[in-house]
C-alpha cells in the first residue's frame, strides 16, 4: 500500500484549470479499490501502486481528451512495507506528537 | 496570495518521521497571518509569498534543531496575480465542474 | 514522448544514499528504448511514458530489494502531444532566448 | 550549503514557456555566490539557502514581470549540515558505485 499525492495541469489552457481537474476526478471516481481526496495543491491517493500508476496514466490522458496539448505532472510517493500505512494515519501521527 | 504545498523530511532520521514533522507544524502555529493545515503528504499553507517562505525556513531548521543532519524539502507554489485565490476556494472550483 | 525526472531515495536507510540510487540507474541501463542522465537531483528520462512509468515502478522496487523498507519518491512530467520533444530541446530553446 | 532544483513555469501563457524560463536565467546570472546549471526539468542551485531562496523569489517576480498572471513553482531541497556537498559530488557519489 502507498500513499500518493498527484497534481496534474495543462499549459497553455488558460489560467484556470479546474474544468481539467475534474476530469482527472472522474476517472478517480471509476477505481474503487482507491480511496482518494481532494486536497488544494494535490489529490491524495491510498492504494496499492500499480493501481495508482494506472490511474495516474488514465487522469493524465483525460486531461488531453478534454482538449489540452501540454500537460505538467508532479508526483510524490511514500512507500511503506514494514507496516502498512494510511493517509488518515500519517496525520493521526503528527497529531498525537502536538498533542505531546 | 499564494498557495503552497511543503513536505520537509529528514533523511538517515529513522523509518518514522512524525516527530519531526509536528516540529515543523509547532512554527506554523505561531504565523498568525498564515492559515495552513495538515494534509497527508503536504502541508497546506496560504498566505503572503515573503512570510510563507519565512516560515518554511524556519520549518526546516526546526528540523535540524530536533537532530536531523540531512533534510530532504519538497514544495509546490501556486501564485496567482489575476484574482485572490485561497485553499477553499481551489476545492470547491472543481466540485462545482463535478456537480454540472 | 514525455520527459521525465525521477528522485527515489529511501527513508531510514542512513544520511547518504549514493548506493540506492546507483541500484536505480542499474534498472535504467537495460531500457534501450529510453534515454537518460543523471542529474544532481533527479535523473532525467526522455521516452514513451507508457515505458517510463515501467521503468519507475521498477526503479522503486530496487530500491526496496537493496534493503530500504520505506521509499519517497518525487517525479515531475513533461508530456506534450502537440509537437515532439527532447530533454536536449529544452534547454536549447531557453538558451536560444537568453543570446537573444 | 544546500543543493535545489526548481522549476517556474506560467500557467495560462501559451504552450511554449522558454522565454519565462529565459527570465529566471538572467536573474541568476547575477548571483555570482550561486553556483547553477540548467537542466531540462529542473534549474539546479549550489550555495546558501538563504540566497537561494531570495533568487528564487526574484526569479518568478520576473516571470511575472515578464506578463504571466498566474506561476506554478516546483522546488526540491537537499540540505546536508553532517558535510559539505556540491552538486557534482552528488553525480560523483552514484558513478562511483555504478563502477563497483
Amino acid at each position: 500500500m502507498a500513499i500518493v499525492a498527484v497534481s496534474i495541469s495543462p499549459l497553455g489552457a488558460g489560467v484556470s484549470v479546474g474544468r481539467y481537474v475534474a476530469e482527472t476526478q472522474k476517472v478517480l471516481q471509476k477505481y474503487e479499490q482507491l480511496k482518494y481526496r481532494l486536497d488544494p495543491m494535490f489529490t491524495t491517493i491510498e492504494g496499492d501502486l500499480d493501481v495508482i500508476f494506472q490511474a495516474i496514466r488514465e487522469m493524465q490522458e483525460a486531461v488531453f481528451a478534454a482538449g489540452a496539448v501540454r500537460v505538467s505532472t508532479v508526483i510524490k510517493i511514500d512507500d511503506r512495507r514494514d507496516r502498512s500505512v494510511a493517509m488518515d494515519d500519517k496525520v493521526q501521527s503528527v497529531e498525537r506528537y502536538l498533542r505531546g
